[in-house]
């Protein structure tokens, strides 16, 4: 099962070698890192981000490696920016010349970048940036500007304090004209000694969500008083300005941008997987620690892990992690083809994947974000002491609902493409994921034919009930818009039906490619197995949960509904044997775990009792401030008391 | 308005003043809480703590405004649980001697005390908790024992570092045999120098979820190695072991200490209320400040609040903070009436009143919990600021889905309730909350009556369609469980769906509920009108949310759940003129909130920007560790670097 999580035996052993590199470092050591002060923190964080730099360079680590390598230091930290934005935009946007004078200096971390996109003012609205670049042509140099407060970029990580240069988006503005937005280099710091150049005004946004968490991360805020740039320092690969002032599109497709979106956003399924499988890895074993109510005759008490109420709510979550899983190798798989078609002037399928890779970004962020906190919960009380590592999970998930896309605004052009898809049946065979719709007359006209629990376990009737469930909804709001004049007036009228209709396109999505994986040669005894008991917990999980859709739609009886549900039930007890052995799979270390809770050799007690001494409140008997503000109270001399 | 929400215009007048009395003192600031490091937060709140209480002494604050002022001073501190646990549990479980004794001091504050039940292996299960009281009869003392790690006391909040006594509950040995659990009240630290007594460990358990949040508290650990109390300190109100050794049950009903559980129960109702509002009152003052999207001819963009997506998360969410500001004055009403039928021994009511209060406790701290991390998403990416107020509230507040019993557990014992009243149905009249299955026969047999999207503005319409909802969903759960030949098997197999069915009952309750305020007489123009739309908003959101539950009991067609669905859409745009308006009236302080997002003036993108340089990190243009860790990676130095 560790190699059908991992992808491969090399991945297995790889991110292993890794995984055990940093676990045995003291310098990646995390546990003290929610007591640190801000300045504390982001200090350690700089000495990691710096010992992992000297590792990659050292051990010759290859780029798989150095990949796997940050992901367990598992500390935001402004080289992520720099690797994971700033370097593959230049790559992306460049011109050969560009890349040819910049790649080489990032590369080396001679200078350190940041993608300064998202303003005080603007997220989700790009178009909407209010950040200047005029070009002056006596100069040949852009005169970058922030004209508003709201202009002012806030958000963008590793620009608070690290960066010494910034990837700027602004609006373009030539002869007066403006140009939309794009992207400059911009160097923001001196190479000498790291303060800010004239013009620049730059610094931390302050404390986020969590003790440690995102903390380390030091988010800045960027403002420009008239600075000025090369002409050559905008991204010209797509659209350039002459010396003379001319503003051009090149020949290259613009839709190269959106094959970057279907890679950035497949990297964070894959992450959301991950986060998801973490959390459930740390609840399962605690689960199984724990013991509460149900002893008899003096024994043991029941572990909770055994009562069906932390099953229903456990179980889906397991099942979860593996779906998105599953559908993160599968984005991989539909990149790589974007990408090939892309560079053979294919865009037939970019819409598609474009929308398929939002939604799918929304859906499992989402419930990514509600699990974790779902396994916090499933831990009881203890779940809320930080040393249980859920909190710090959460705190630092959570901007995945928002970053890259809100979560809602992405199901909204999610509607928007199976709309229009719906719309165009008569004359146009729609492709990838909504390839079902094609057969959208017998998908309404089709009902049910379950009959009793054992007929929900066939894959072809899940698979039918999730597609009818789908095409039924996105029929349904077509008919609901046609009765609008104005369409867009319609669409927003209608939007949260038009949400609920992505959400199950997109549950459909990631059922079909469980079910896919499952009829691929998986080898291992009983893993297929295993595997397919989750793919059912995962289908009818979901079938339960928004029964509503089903039954609303006709689909289903309330009987089948009903029958699905007892199915469920038993597929409980058969996930519960090997539940233990599925989240082992994951093959987390502790140190990655970071959770008493969740330590591999389950002695969870006495390592938290070990763990609470450690808190500096415990450094004395007698609390700092007892003799100021409590004695005089216990000694009702609180009058005379200097406060 | 605000007398509606407030609940009358003298409690509107007494807690206004006290909210301003803590908004302007500088002690009660709290801004910068969140960048403390532990010593410092738990010193800066011992100092809150004082000059609360000063106050209160030299103002001659009644206990209704001392109240109202721990509440606005809002954070968490060991008073909480000395006025709130420790005083009241005496006062309840105290005889007449011992009130005497105790109350006094503790009133003065010259003890402070807190309540330890809870340990490291036992929460939810008080019978199992391992901390013994061995009784010795030739010193007529108790001995309190930890025998186990287990049995460690773990979570009580004020035991850490403040409290000088602890009311233990521990397992009563008289003679080698076990009488259950009882209270003790244990003198922990000397009275002199505050430090631990002979036989005493204790210290705090360390860092708990959120960057302030309930850090403010010592939540303690405890340990007795055979400490030894005369056995008058033992709590016998209900129980008593004589200086003979001899066990012995007074004639004090058992059932005083339901009571207390409906009393604290329905506090936590209230409170859900208020930190619902509150996280409610930010997210809907700020979508009106924001703007994103829509720009036409340049003209300023579209204020996010005007968005139906935005609209269709908001304002359930604003109705629910007044459904449960409403339910919870009812529970109000509900503890006078059980307890004045307690003190005329008439115990008829006890169980629909426990289970009631069980049940509504987790309804509205689940929604309440889920409500205020929905809030701060609709807040976009600036919600996770901790400046946004929002972090905070919500780390701080979900501990109430776990305190004072689990909400699963909970939903559990209310289902277990309707259970038995279903099955009861022949013989015995159902009463209070539950009256409604009287007419079970009717509810099982008539179906909606619904034709079209107006007829949903009917209240009796509503709460039958919430009525059969419920009865149907429990009489089929009784149906399931009759099947199986052990019930306890039955009730453990099916536990999932006998909670889905307490939570229809409970939406029952808190919908009835707040129709019935409605036929009350509610002075102010517009303010029913408001209220009622707002009623509306919250069953038609529920019964949208769970509209597999209607339709698979067969009570709605499809047809009526849409139209259910279309109403509620024209429902929002009735809210939206008003929204803003029915924030305002939970008439909160922006002290109160601690939100620049929420800030009563608008003003937020200034502020932001402002508060963004008070953050450590700011201190300086050059951060801590940048020559260090930084420097030698730009200047390719790492080599030689020593990290």
């Amino acid at each position: 099962m560790k190699v059908a999580w991992a992808g491969s035996r090399e991945t297995l052993e790889l991110s292993d070698r890794m995984a055990k590199l940093v676990a045995n470092d003291p310098v990646f050591e995390k546990f003290t890192r929610p007591m640190l002060g801000r300045k504390e923190l982001f200090k350690n964080t700089l000495r990691k981000a710096a010992h992992g730099w000297k590792l990659i360079v050292d051990l010759r680590l290859t780029e798989e490696e150095a990949k796997w390598l940050r992901l367990y230091i598992d500390e935001p930290a402004y080289t992520d920016l720099h690797w994971g934005m700033f370097i593959p935009a230049i790559e992306g946007q460049g011109t050969e010349e560009q890349k040819k004078k910049w790649l080489p200096l990032a590369q080396k971390m001679k200078i350190i970048g940041c993608y300064a996109q998202t303003e005080l003012g603007h997220g989700s609205n790009v178009q909407g940036l209010e950040t200047t670049a005029t070009f002056d042509p006596q100069a040949d140099e852009f005169v970058i500007h922030s004209p508003t407060l709201t202009s002012s970029k806030w958000w963008p990580g590793g620009l608070g304090k690290a960066s010494t240069h910034a990837l700027v988006y602004a609006r373009l503005i030539v002869g007066g004209e403006f140009h939309g937005v794009h992207g400059f280099i911009v160097q923001l710091r001196s190479l000498e000694d790291h303060s800010p150049l004239p013009g620049i005004t730059v610094g931390d946004i302050g404390l986020k969500f969590g003790n440690g968490a995102y903390n380390t991360m030091d988010n800045g805020v960027l403002r420009f008083d008239h600075v000025r740039i090369p002409r050559n320092q905008m991204l010209m690969r797509v659209s350039q300005v002459t010396k003379e002032g001319k503003y051009m599109q090149s020949d290259v497709p613009r839709q190269l941008i959106y094959g970057t979106m279907v890679y950035v956003r497949q990297t964070i399924v894959v992450d959301a997987s991950k986060a998801l499988s973490r959390a459930v890895c740390i609840a399962t074993r605690y689960s199984a620690v724990r013991r509460q109510f149900g002893s008899r005759n003096g024994g043991p008490e029941t572990q909770v892990i055994d009562y069906k109420t932390q099953q229903s709510r456990l179980f889906p979550l397991l099942a979860s992690a593996y779906a998105f899983r599953f559908v993160g190798e599968w984005l991989k798989w539909l990149y790589m083809d974007v990408k090939q078609r892309l560079e053979a002037n294919d865009f037939s399928t970019l819409p598609e994947a474009h929308a398929c890779t939002a939604g799918l970004k929304s859906l499992t962020t989402t419930a990514t974000a509600d699990g974790i906190e779902e396994c916090r919960k499933l831990c009881g009380g203890h779940g809320y002491l930080v040393s249980s590592g859920l909190p710090e999970l959460f705190a630092v998930y959570i901007p995945a609902c928002t970053y890259e896309g809100d979560n809602v605004v992405l199901l909204l052009q999610v509607a928007r493409f199976i709309v229009k898809t719906v719309s165009e049946l008569g004359y146009k065979q729609p492709v990838g994921t909504t390839a079902y719709m094609g057969r959208v007359a017998t998908l309404m006209q089709n009902n049910c034919a379950v009959r009793t629990a054992e007929d929900w376990l066939n894959p072809g009737a899940i698979v039918e009930a999730f597609e009818a469930r789908a095409a039924r909804m996105a029929v349904a709001c077509g008919r609901q818009l046609a009765k609008f004049e104005n369409p867009e007036e319609g669409f927003a009228e209608l939007a949260s039906d038009l949400v609920e209709a992505s959400v199950a396109h997109c549950q459909l999505i990631v059922v079909s490619k469980f079910i896919e994986k499952l009829q691929q040669d998986i080898p291992g005894k009983g893993v297929k197995q295993s595997l397919e008991i989750l793919c059912y917990v995962y289908a009818l999980f979901l079938l339960h949960k928004h029964q509503g859709d089903f039954l609303a739609v006709g689909y289903l009886t309330p009987k089948q509904a009903l029958l699905a549900n007892d199915q469920l039930r038993t597929l409980y007890s058969k996930v519960r044997p090997n539940a233990i052995a599925l989240v082992d799979s994951f093959n987390y270390t502790d140190h990655y775990l970071g959770s008493i809770l969740g330590r591999y050799d389950g002695n969870v007690y006495p390592k938290l009792y070990e763990a609470a001494w450690e808190d500096p409140l415990n450094d004395s008997d007698v609390a700092d401030g007892f003799h100021q503000y409590v004695q005089p109270i216990l000694k009702q001399k609180l009058h005379s008391a200097k406060l």
